[in-house]
């Protein structure tokens, strides 16, 4: 079977929808593509499906669910297969549940957090179009990132969601963040594009959101990306550095809900024949910040 | 079965193996690390394997073979089936015909180059390890390259040659240029990872090299290759731009022996579900060059 | 006395006042100040001065005057003395000649060019103010350059005009090329800020203009800007490239009459302590396209 | 009279020669032009004169003195009878006092800090020479700066001192921080060249070192200069960001005796007839670390 092509949508719980779209559009510089229900959608301007963001209005931040495009509908059937196989539960969804949705696969993740696969969905297409196209759009508006780039979760059980995204997602782990002697799993990125990862958890408690990480181009996106925020007066929690992990250009900042967001550039390109990086627990400063070399207080409380 | 992991290896023809291994260590900034019979054998500082780049004295210029690396010994009888049942013709490689190598399966590609599939290659590991690694290595010298990225090879028939690395490689199509009413397909662009292109065809004699690129990070990385050119002395095609065709950043320039070698950096992220972009012939120029606008006589005729 | 302050205007002649606006406000990304006669004034986003360009329609292209800016009406008198010394007439340009400006000391240079000196002129102030002010200004559209930078222009006798500037307005030379043996003088790099240049000469006819530059801030704003060019159709001199003479980064592009501009980033910091450089005839490829490493026929012949 | 040329040369006291050479020949990447008595003598690659940094052994860090080139025997005289005029005494310290120096001009600044003017000082040259020069010499190391760029310095007065260089040594104000109703000067930002400050000063401790700074061309160079300190283990005291005054990409970090440095590009060019940009108090936080939008306690706390 092909591999799951790529982290597909995140649905968000917002607490205001109206100052949430405008901070996604104007700040993040998605684009909306359609509303249902308490949900807004959003796209990034180099994505062609019909959304990768959903904001659904909500007493509290948080991820609702995350979702994984597959190839084939083969290949939905199969890794719904897999999944059962390794003990979760599956439902279907059906088409339309959601806007422009075809039928999806439901389960829960080892950490808690709703997830999905899915192959269906509309098409919209980039704002650059596919004959003889540009290679960027003219009135881009904020960020504008490329696409949604990858999701950190936080969980107790490192080792079983790595177990099951490796085993039964079939992705690689090209991080890993071990306690002395390896004892405890308390950091893991995995990967299933040749970026460094689509999907990362650190030990924390179940179903809880890190961050979403929308992906530009260089660091000169991601000091622009910067400048921006203070501009729009959004709150930073970590400016402008390189990460250890992924040796990606990032910074870290915060939706009007209290989700935290990234913009991320760079790291290197990821292949299944690669050893997993191992970083010691006592070297994660370095491994998350390169540059400050320690974790900041709010980096590792601020969930949602 | 897995995708085709990545382009491996190139082995390129040399006319004289001092000269372009000075040029290869020093301009390029790849480390030696082995020789055997006329060949010596290279790799760019972040690559893991033992070799990427294979150079081999003859009396003259151009590609030997290429080679893709497969996930496992399964994928490599599972697409060797696929490839004879295309009718191409296999034979099976021992294992250190060359060095560092295990057994590959060889066939002709339906533009008339030497290529090979391969699972085995001994390990060496990157420069900056695998334990609480910096992201880059001190002492870097040269443009210093990550990686081997991509090939543009020519020949006849490019419809046949891309129904191969689609149907029987399991390729995607990213880009492809067309004569008016889509006649004739004179570009393919093909990729197995998630970059633009992996591999890539323009119509032109069978059998030849248009050009061997390197995988440099940024804008920044690929002037200051292009600096180092000129420091050296090295013969430039194409000075700094950006293609219309992947969006990637580049400079083309000649090694001792005439072959051509890009310096490339950024470029979208492809996926199996992104349509195929299409650019009439009649915008090649924009295609290739996206400044210029026009192909230059020495970036159409000279080939190896 | 002080220093001549800076480049403070240019008055281009163009063929079309309405094609020429559009140009230089939608690729250039200039702003409009103001309207009077035949003639259209503009400023730079970061210029506080009522403008530093005008466009004055007329049946050919070329430079009408350029300007410089000094810091007192002391200075203006001091410098008035000092070229009636050398040897060229000056006349006083009453206020209001021009749009917002003040009074003007008008004199011709040893290469036949009109030049100005000037203190009084209307003050706009930049788009992000000087209270407080954002590092730049939301809504910038096309290559949005901080400033007018320098001209080139071209003449017969550059010993001379070398001497004017660096007698009579005190401008440093930092670098110059010259023909074996030192007998001739073909290229002269003046500076009175401190960059590698504010005006430079190049070998050839009296009176005319090779180009007028515009300073972004990096070499990702250079490309950003040949990128533009692209999109907006703008025939190109010169792709993004280095520069040996300055060290800038560089693209060279024809404004609607033919009128040669530049983008130009980066160079050096100049003192007056610094020795001028001095580059061979024979190697001025290298010295004005340090990539390309010899000049193009149109870099040399297209002169307005 | 000619304008201050610049910043010429900075000395500073260090704990432990040795280990201060290697951070400033290793990491920093000067190199060492000689030694005479308890004191090592440094330029960066791209200066002309002997040297830009003094390193002197003593008990305790900070600035010993800082001094200012001036174009001329004649300014000097010239500058040296208007510091007497303003009420400072001024000593003349002979020739060879230091290594390679000539006769310079002593005096206190008004803030407590020993200054000296000078005219002459040994020439070395940059590391690309003079003739058909290369814009960067091969085999850099670590950060690599350009040029010693500016210095902060704390005092009590900064009304005066500020005053001091406007009248005295006609620098301009680019930029200043006062307190509600204008009622205290508590930052002040002075150029004598055209970018956006040569020495500035803040309220604090007399005769303090704030930080010296060290002039990179990019973002990129910051942040690979961000990189090789982690690599080095150096600390930080601010990890890559962006000033509101100056607009300047920057980095702060300590060298091994607890001295201030700052790894700074970018920023505005500087006239003399800008207005001075004013930033509120309140604001100050913004002004110096655009992104965070408030100052940290280090970066007020530490002082040599
Ligand atoms: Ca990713
Ligand atoms: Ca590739
Ligand atoms: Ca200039
Ligand atoms: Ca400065
Ligand atoms: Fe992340
Ligand atoms: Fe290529
Ligand atoms: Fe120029
Ligand atoms: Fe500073």
């Amino acid at each position: 079977m092909a591999r799951v092509m790529r982290l597909g949508r995140v649905e968000l719980n917002v607490l205001n929808l109206d100052r949430s779209v405008e901070y996604y559009t104007k700040v993040i510089g998605l684009e909306e593509t359609g509303r249902m229900g308490n949900s807004v959608y959003l796209k990034a301007w180099d994505e062609f499906d019909h959304h990768s963001l959903i904001l659904t209005k909500s007493n509290k931040a948080g991820l609702v669910h995350l979702a994984f495009k597959v190839e084939t509908l083969d290949d939905l059937a199969y890794y719904e297969r897999k999944i059962e196989e390794f003990g979760c539960t599956t439902t279907r969804i059906s088409s339309n549940t959601r806007l422009a949705e075809g039928e999806a696969v439901h389960f829960i993740l080892p950490t808690g957090h709703h997830c999905e696969l899915y192959h269906e969905i509309g098409f919209l297409g980039t704002a650059v179009g596919t004959k003889n196209p540009h290679p960027w759009p003219l009135g881009i508006k904020g960020i504008a990132p490329h696409r949604l780039d990858h999701l950190l979760l936080t969980g107790d059980d490192l080792k079983t969601v790595t177990r099951f995204f490796v085993e039964v997602l079939n992705f690689g782990q090209s991080e890993r963040v071990v306690t002395e002697g390896e004892e405890e799993l308390v950091g893991s990125f995995l990967f299933t594009t040749n970026t460094a990862h689509d999907i990362a958890f650190v030990k924390g408690p179940d179903a809880k959101l890190h961050h979403a990480a929308f992906g530009v181009d260089s660091l000169h996106d991601v000091f622009k990306a910067a400048d921006l925020l203070s501009m729009y007066e959004v709150p930073f929690d970590v400016t402008p550095t390189r990460h250890g992990i992924s040796r990606g250009q990032t910074i870290y900042f915060f939706d009007p809900s209290g989700n935290r967001n990234e913009a991320f550039a760079g790291g290197y390109m990821a292949f299944r024949d690669m050893p997993t990086i191992t970083w010691d627990a006592s070297k994660i400063g370095t491994g998350i910040f390169y540059h400050r070399r320690e974790l900041s207080e709010s980096f590792m409380k601020a969930l949602t």
